[in-house]
C-alpha cells in the first residue's frame, strides 16, 4: 500500500459534522490500491475497555479522481465524540492508519494514537438554509434584462440592443423590466433571482458603488426596489443582492473625501493609502481591486468601515426584505469581517442565503461561520471542458467531479452555487462553438446535478457573446428572436428538477461510467424513493450504450420522453444521437 | 516522481500569513524524491504579462520526518496577494504542481490553475503576545506547592509531604506558600507561573468549580492573590490561571438548582441533560467531562453560560492583572465560544496568552481566532520517547521532531507550550527509570528547542511520582532533600536560554544527524548573530563524536563550560559522557 498517499486530517471536508448527531469520516488513498476499510472508533474515554475493537465499521468507497479513492462513513457517537483511526486492507497487506502515522496493528495502549472529533457543538455545524438546495437561480444583470421605465434611463442610453455591449454604453434596463417580465421568469420554472449590483454607481455593472444605502437612479427608486422583491416573493421567487464590500467605487463619498482633504480626511483610514497625495497613474499609490484606480479597495480592518458595511447588510435585509447575499470578491476581505457579517445577517434572519464569490478551493471560508456556498467554478471548468469545448475526455471529466465533490462536505455541496456562465464569463453557447446540443447535454447534466444551479439570463435562449462586455447583450424579447427550443429544453429540465426530487438536489451523486473511447458518462442519484440513471452520450456520434444495472422486470420511466417500460431482460441499452441522453428514473418499492 | 505524495493547501501551516506582510509557503514532497523546487508565483491580477515565468523563487529543504520531505520558502507580495504553484524537479522529471493538479509545463493560459492566497489581511494573521517567547513556565499545583498560612487549612489537611498524595487528601499549599518562596522561584530564573485552578471548588485539584467569581478559601483570598500576582510582576514573572469552562463542579450553584428542581429549574439549559429527574448511575444522564457524574458539562452554546464565563475570563484579566489563561479541555468546546472568549480577552488587553489544553493534532484552533498556543503533547511524546523511555531510536525521533515542526506555521511554533509532564502524568524522573542522566539530557533539549517551555514544579530538584495522584506530592523544601544538583543543571539552562538568544526561542532550530547506531542527534538554531550546534549523546556509552561544519579558524565558545576555543582543523570531534551534551556557539561576525 502506497502510505505517502493515504491523507485524513480533521475539520474539513474529511471529519465534519453533517448535523447534530451525525460526523462523517472521509479517507483518501491511492488509486485502486485498497480493497477494503474500516473506521476503528470509539468514545475518547471508553477506549481502554477492548470495546473498540469489537465494532469497526466498513467505510463504502465514495468515488475516485485521476490520483485517488475516497473513503467514506457516516457515524452518529452516542456521546457526541470520536476517537478514530483507519484499518486498511488490500490482497496482501492490512495497516492501521492513525494520527501518529502506520501502524501493522491497532494500538491499543493510548487512545492518544487516534484521530480525535472532540465533542459535536451543534453550533459550530455548517448550517445553510434549507431552501437553497431546491432552488433553481436565474443571474439578471440588471442594466441588460429589460427596460421598463423609460423615463429614468441614464442619459445617452442606446436604444434596447441597438448596438453590442461596450465597457461605457447604457441601453436603460431596471426593475420595471424585470416586474414586467415576472411571468416569463415563472413560466421558465426559476425560482431565485440573482441581481448584479443595484446600488447607486457610476458604470453600467454598478461594481464601483457610490452610495450603497441608495438604489441606483437608472433602475428604479426604493419603492421600485421593494414592489419587485413582493412581486418575486408573491411569486415563489427568492432574491439575492451582490455586495460589493472589497471596494468602494472612485465617487464614493469617503474616497471623494480622501481626494480632496489628503492626510486631513477623517476617512483616509477607510481605505490602504500608500502615500499623499492620491494619484492613478501608472498604477494607484492605494490599494486597489486588482489595479484599477476606480474600485479603492476599502479597510474592512477598520471598525467604522466594518460597521457601515454591517449596516449596509442588515438594511436591506432588515427594510426590504431580500433573501441572500453574494459576496463580490469575497476572498479578498478578511476572515473576521465575514464572520462578523454573517453573525449580523442571521441574527435576523437564518434564512438568509450568503453566498461569496470565490473561483478556487474556499474550505476555509466554508466551515460554518462564514459563507454558507461559493460560486462553484471548478463545477463550471470541469463542465465546460467536458460538455461545451471537449478538452478533457469522459474518464478525467469524472475525475475533475469526483474531486469537486469531495473536496468540501457533503452539506456544503447540497448547496453550492452551480453556475455555468455568468457577467464575468463568455457565454456558454460561444465557448460550446455555437454547438446547441451541447449546451442542452450540459445543461442537462448542470440540472441533474446536485447543489443550487444558476442560469445566467439569456443563455436559455441561446444568446451570444464573447468574454463581457461582450457576454452582456439586453435581453431579447421578440420570440421569433429566441430559441423557443432551448427555451422549452430548459423548462423541461427545471420542471423535472421540481417533479421528480431524486432528479434535484436530494439524491446521491455517483458515477457509474466514464468511457473516453466513446466519450460516455452514466452516473446516477439515488435517494430512499428512487434511482434516477443518466446517461449521456457526449460525442458527435449516434450510440448505444448498453445499461450496467440489473433492472429486469422493474418499472422504468424515461424521463424526457414520459414513457414506461418494463426492461424484459437484465441487458438494458440506450440509443442516442449525437450529445444525446437520457433520464431513467427506477422507482423503489 | 510520486505525485500522490505531494500536497498543499493553503491556509493552514502549508500557505499563511507569517506577519503583516510575509507570507509562508510550504509544499510536501516523498522522501528523497525531488531535488529542487521552486515557486511559480506572482499578483493574481498581473499573471497575463509573462512576469509569473521569470521569478521562479527557489524553496528550502526544512526537514524530513519518516515519509516526507518538506520544502519551504517565505515571499512578502508587494500588493498583498499571491497566486502560486511549484515547480519540482528531480534528475529525470520536471512537473508543475498546481490546484488543478500535475503538468509537465506551467500553464500560462489562465490564472485558475494557481493556488491563491487572495489578500493578506493584517487583522487575520496569526498573531500571539511578543512576551511568550522568552518565558519559561513553571506550572504549580496550588495544593501541593507550599503552605504558607496554616490558618486557611482545609479540614483534616495532612501535614506537609507525611503522606502519599491520594485523590481526596490535602496538604494545605496556598498563595502564601507561593509567595514565601518567590525568591526560590526567581533564583531558578523561571519567568511565568501556570497554577492549576484555585477557584472555589471540591476537590483538592480544583477542577471540579463551584464558584469561578471566587478563590478557593484554602489558597488565601482575592487580596492575597493581588499580592501574589504584584509579587510575580515585581519579579518579572507572568501569571496564568486555569480556566475550567467545558464542566462546571457538582457544587456549582446552577448545577445545584437543576438537580433540586429538575425541569423547573431556570438553569436547566446550562447544562446538556437528557432526562429528568437526574442520575448519576450507571452513568450520569445528562453529559459530562468524560463520564465523571461530578463534572457536567457546561452548555456554552447557550448565550447566559457564554455571557456568564465570558464574565469570568474578563473579570480575573480586569480586575488582577493576570496574563494568560490556560483553557481546560479546550477542545470540547464550540469554536464560537473561543472565537468571542479571545474577542472578549483581547480588548481587554491584547498581551494576554491564550492556551488550550488539546492533546492531538490543533490546526483548527491556531488560525488566529481562536487560542495563542496549545500545550504542545505531540513534542512532549517524542522528547519522552527517546530521550527517557528510549522506545524511539535518533531517527524516528528526528522525524517526530520534524513532523511537530511542520504541522504548524512557524509563528505558531514560537509560542507553543512546551512541557514535559504536568499534573496529568506520570514524573519525568519516573518515566526514565530513575535516571538522572537521562533527565538533564532531555531538560537540555526541551530547553533549547524552540516555544515556551515549562517546568513541571519539583522536576527541576528531581521529585518522583507516578500517573496521578502520585505526581501531585508536596514540593520538598528541605535543601538536604532537593536534588541540588539537577537544580544548578536547569538554572543553568534557564539562564543561557536568557544569555544567549539563539539558544532560546530566537534560533531557527534544523536537524543535522540523527543516528540510530550511536543514537546520538546533532542539531542547530540559528539566527543573524549566530550558530548554535548542539550534540546529544543519547545512548550509555562515552562517544566521541564528529563535527560535520565547518568551522577551521573561527572561535567557538562551549556554552556548558565557557571555554572559548578557536577551531584549528574542519575535522572537529566532540567527546561525550554517556547521556552527555554539548552546545557550542559560534558567532557571526
Amino acid at each position: 500500500m502506497l502510505k505517502e498517499a493515504v491523507y485524513h486530517r480533521p475539520k474539513n471536508q474529511y471529519a465534519y459534522a453533517y448535523d447534530e448527531k451525525t460526523l462523517h469520516i472521509q479517507l483518501r488513498t491511492k488509486k485502486s490500491d485498497v480493497d477494503f476499510v474500516q473506521l476503528i472508533h470509539g468514545d475518547p474515554y471508553e477506549w481502554e475497555n477492548s470495546q473498540w475493537q469489537a465494532v469497526k465499521l466498513p467505510m463504502e468507497k465514495s468515488g475516485s479522481d485521476d490520483l485517488f479513492d475516497y473513503w467514506f462513513v457516516a457515524i452518529q457517537p452516542p456521546y457526541r465524540r470520536l476517537r478514530y483511526g483507519f484499518q486498511l486492507e488490500s490482497a496482501s497487506e492490512t495497516l492501521v492508519y492513525t494520527e501518529k502515522g502506520f501502524y501493522n496493528e491497532a494500538p491499543f495502549d493510548d487512545v492518544a494514537y487516534y484521530f480525535c472529533f472532540p465533542f459535536l457543538n451543534a453550533i459550530d455545524v455548517f448550517k445553510a438554509p434549507a431552501w437553497v438546495k431546491d432552488t433553481v437561480w436565474y443571474q439578471i444583470f440588471p442594466e441588460r434584462f429589460g427596460n421598463g421605465d423609460s423615463s429614468i434611463d441614464p442619459k445617452g442610453a442606446l436604444k434596447w440592443g441597438s448596438a453590442e455591449p461596450s465597457i461605457t454604453n447604457f441601453f436603460g434596463g431596471d426593475f420595471q423590466g424585470i416586474i414586467q417580465n415576472i411571468d416569463y421568469l415563472v413560466n421558465l420554472g426559476i425560482s431565485g433571482i440573482y441581481l448584479t449590483p443595484i446600488f447607486k454607481a457610476h458604470s453600467n455593472h454598478k461594481y464601483d458603488t457610490i452610495d450603497y444605502m441608495e438604489i441606483d437612479p437608472q433602475f428604479g427608486d426604493k419603492e421600485t426596489f421593494k414592489k419587485l422583491v413582493d412581486t418575486c416573493h408573491e411569486h415563489g421567487i427568492k432574491i439575492m443582492l451582490d455586495a460589493v464590500f472589497n471596494h468602494s467605487g472612485y465617487f464614493f463619498e469617503p474616497f471623494q473625501d480622501v481626494l480632496k482633504n489628503g492626510e486631513n480626511s477623517i476617512y483616509k483610514n477607510w481605505f490602504y493609502i500608500n502615500e499623499f497625495p492620491l494619484k492613478t497613474e501608472p498604477r494607484p499609490n492605494y490599494d486597489a481591486f486588482a489595479f484599477v484606480a476606480s474600485m479603492p479597495k476599502l479597510n474592512t480592518e477598520n471598525p467604522d468601515v466594518k460597521d457601515y458595511l454591517l449596516k449596509v447588510g442588515k438594511y436591506w435585509v432588515e427594510e426590504f426584505n431580500i433573501d441572500g447575499w453574494r459576496l463580490d470578491v469575497a476572498n479578498e476581505i478578511d476572515h473576521q469581517f465575514w464572520r462578523d457579517f454573517r453573525h449580523a445577517i442571521k441574527t435576523i434572519n437564518p434564512d438568509v442565503y450568503i453566498l461569496g464569490e470565490i473561483w478556487h478551493d474556499s474550505m476555509p471560508w466554508l466551515q460554518g461561520d462564514q459563507f454558507d456556498a461559493v460560486m462553484n467554478y471548478p463545477f463550471t471548468n470541469g463542465a465546460l471542458n467536458y460538455f461545451a469545448q471537449n478538452t478533457v475526455p469522459a474518464e478525467q471529466f469524472r475525475g475533475i467531479i469526483e474531486n469537486v465533490l469531495h473536496m468540501y462536505p457533503r452539506n456544503v455541496n447540497e448547496v453550492a452555487f452551480n453556475l455555468l456562465g455568468s457577467h464575468d464569463t463568455k457565454r456558454i453557447l460561444n465557448t460550446a462553438g455555437f454547438n446547441k446540443k451541447k449546451i442542452k447535454l450540459l445543461t442537462a447534466f448542470q440540472l441533474s446535478f446536485l447543489g443550487s444551479p444558476c442560469i445566467y439570463y439569456g443563455d436559455e435562449i441561446s444568446m451570444t457573446g464573447e468574454q463581457d462586455p461582450g457576454c452582456r447583450k439586453c435581453m431579447v424579447w421578440e420570440k421569433e428572436e429566441q430559441d423557443l427550443d432551448m427555451l422549452e429544453h430548459t423548462k423541461k429540465l427545471i420542471s423535472l428538477r421540481k417533479s421528480v426530487p431524486v432528479f434535484g438536489s436530494l439524491g446521491k451523486f455517483s458515477f457509474i461510467e466514464a468511457n473516453n473511447e466513446t466519450n460516455h458518462i452514466i452516473y446516477t442519484k439515488e435517494n430512499s424513493a428512487g434511482l434516477l440513471i443518466a446517461v449521456m452520450n457526449n460525442s458527435d456520434q449516434k450510440q448505444d450504450l448498453s445499461l450496467p444495472f440489473e433492472l429486469k422486470d422493474q418499472k422504468v420511466v424515461d424521463l424526457w420522453t414520459e414513457k414506461e417500460f418494463a426492461a424484459h431482460s437484465n441487458n438494458l441499452s440506450v440509443s442516442l444521437e449525437a450529445y444525446g441522453f437520457a433520464f431513467l428514473l427506477v422507482n423503489k418499492a
